[in-house]
């Protein structure tokens, strides 16, 4: 039973993040470049921003270290337009790739166990009293977290 | 365990449908005439559209009948401004309370057995090939369709 619960939980990110990723596979540098509606993100800017969100789940999981740490200036802590693209289109689309088959190989093979132990940004005092703080609970946020990026990324004709 | 998991996934769905019942709340009929981009759909069709597909999860998760099933017609079978709206905002937000509810305080009564139940829309054959058609399959599409929609509505200044 917790098999088909896992199961279901990983087919519900797989499925949400390759939508986004069909959508920015085909798009070169200058496609990138448009925004999801008048002044807002443009794609390239949603595009760091998921990559460096998703590359910080690998510490946050316990997977493991992070792979594009100099993304989140750029991508998390700055709005978009106000610091110039660290990467071209083709290596933010690789690193992009990169950071979600680490992710996806970590966790099919995360045992019930695993998914239920804490985040590693809530303390042991707190997970005690908040046993919901766990892993998969980091998950599932991120699953949606990509699928409100996805709403906006399809506006874009 | 299966009780941490559940919990963990009624939160998920909890927290994005609140984020985005907290932007339709405060407005009036006229503001949700506004479109999330150009061209694109109005607030009204996304409450009307949403309020639909949740209405629909209440016989597809074997909850019960449907409680606004006209619904359907304006918000799932056709694009937005081509049938008038049915229902004033006033009365479209109380369906999407209405529905809401019963959706969530039934699942909250649900078994891990329950959730691991197939939906309505698949055949006994079927799901003896394809296990992972549950409930659960179905609540986390439908979370994510609302981190979707989500993502989108924020655009609106």
């Amino acid at each position: 039973m917790d098999e088909l619960f896992i199961k279901v939980v990983i087919a519900s990110w797989k499925q949400v993040v390759s939508r986004v990723d069909q959508r920015f596979a085909p798009l070169n540098d200058e496609q990138l470049q448009k925004q999801v509606a008048p002044d807002r993100n443009r794609l390239f800017y949603l595009l760091g921003h998921l990559t460096a969100v998703h590359d910080r789940m690998l510490p946050l999981l316990g997977i493991g270290d992070r792979l594009y740490p100099a993304l989140d200036e750029v991508y998390i802590t700055n709005p978009d337009r106000s610091v110039a693209d660290p990467l071209p289109a083709a290596d933010l689309k690789k690193a992009w790739g990169e950071v979600n088959t680490a992710l996806i190989s970590a966790v099919e093979k995360f045992s019930a166990d695993d998914w239920l132990k804490k985040h590693t940004a809530v303390t042991d005092e707190d997970f005690a009293k908040e046993p919901t703080r766990n892993r998969l609970a980091v998950f599932l946020s991120r699953t949606n977290h990509v699928a409100f990026h996805a709403g906006q990324v399809v506006l874009v004709k």
